[in-house]
């Protein structure tokens, strides 16, 4: 079973309990096989409420990835009184965790599926633009952040967020798309770049 | 329309015949509204062909997947006279052009989709296993062959291929599921890392 994030542990509205069922079918069924009724399923109300609000299985996952967005635009940590250096280290531990967590794992898988559908479906593709864009741009702010307190070197915080990001979409998606986990690997060796192309060098 | 490689230009047998088929119609149609019908209808072949040969779309996939990897493990150049700088340096430079050429999107949006089948099918995730175990092979070969010949650090070859692996999947993956393209971003960090960290210093 995996255990949904602490935001949609107890909803408040309507919305919150569909996000929160849409969460657990995705984790249980995967993208593919799922149903509005297995989603209906995970809660106590009915398919129509589902088909009320919205238009089919796409539709709702669409608002579904904006509303899981949302919540981490919202509530997102970011470093604003220094420690750009911990918080980069601690981000990249924290991704390439091994094993990965099996409550991570299933969602993982789902969050795979769904990118897929945006080689061609626009409106998945305009999700995951934002949702990259986001993300690159948090990882940015790190950087420029780093640079500024002397922490970095002297790098360009966007080439730097790009490769980042980069690393980090590869080992999630190889890691729930085969039988091998090389993220121990790619983490000493992201460690090793950190050290010699991000943090300034030892006084 | 998609140009296929070449190996797959002139199919000698019928097997190769439908491997072609089954490029152009995945480079046309994706992963996910492709049918039979629309494989055999890229050929002279009928539909019962086909099924004379596979069980169905994700036997024939998992097959055309199959003789994709014998062509790139038969054919992918590899350096033994030297030259594993170059070489490592060629394979970003290819890798991470900008713009994608058109002739690679398509494919390349239908691989993108036929690996999220992985997330929860197992004979996709053994062939993906496999895939990403042959090219982190030869990545690691061609580390390993730079560093015996002096033109890379003393690096460890395995997690340095993990690391350019990982950079490749998410490039890929990112830049047919957004709207955005980071590849030129990340081909200027990915060359500041290579000078920094694996690549000799000049003497």
């Amino acid at each position: 079973m995996s255990r949904t994030p602490p935001f949609l542990d107890e909803p408040t509205d309507t919305r919150g309990a569909i996000m929160r069922a849409t969460y657990q079918a995705l984790c249980a069924h995967g993208y593919a096989d799922l149903t509005i009724q297995d989603i209906a399923d995970e809660f106590e109300k009915s398919k129509s409420l589902l088909y009320h609000h919205y238009d089919g299985k796409d539709d709702l996952l669409l608002d579904f990835l904006s509303f899981m967005l949302e919540r981490f635009e919202e509530q997102l940590p970011f470093p604003t009184d220094g420690g750009a250096d911990e918080y980069l280290e601690r981000v990249i531990e924290r991704v390439l965790a091994t094993p990965l967590p099996s409550e991570h794992r299933d969602f993982s898988r789902a969050m795979v599926e769904l990118r897929a559908q945006a080689a061609h479906d626009p409106e998945y593709r305009e999700h995951f633009t934002r949702s990259d864009a986001f993300f690159r741009k948090q990882l940015t702010h790190v950087v420029r952040a780093g640079v500024e307190e002397g922490v970095f070197r002297d790098v360009d915080p966007q080439a730097t967020a790009a490769m980042l990001q980069a690393v980090v979409t590869g080992v999630r998606t190889q890691r729930v798309t085969t039988n091998e986990d090389t993220a121990d690997a790619v983490r000493a060796e992201a460690e090793r770049y950190l050290q010699a192309c991000v943090l300034a060098e030892e006084e």
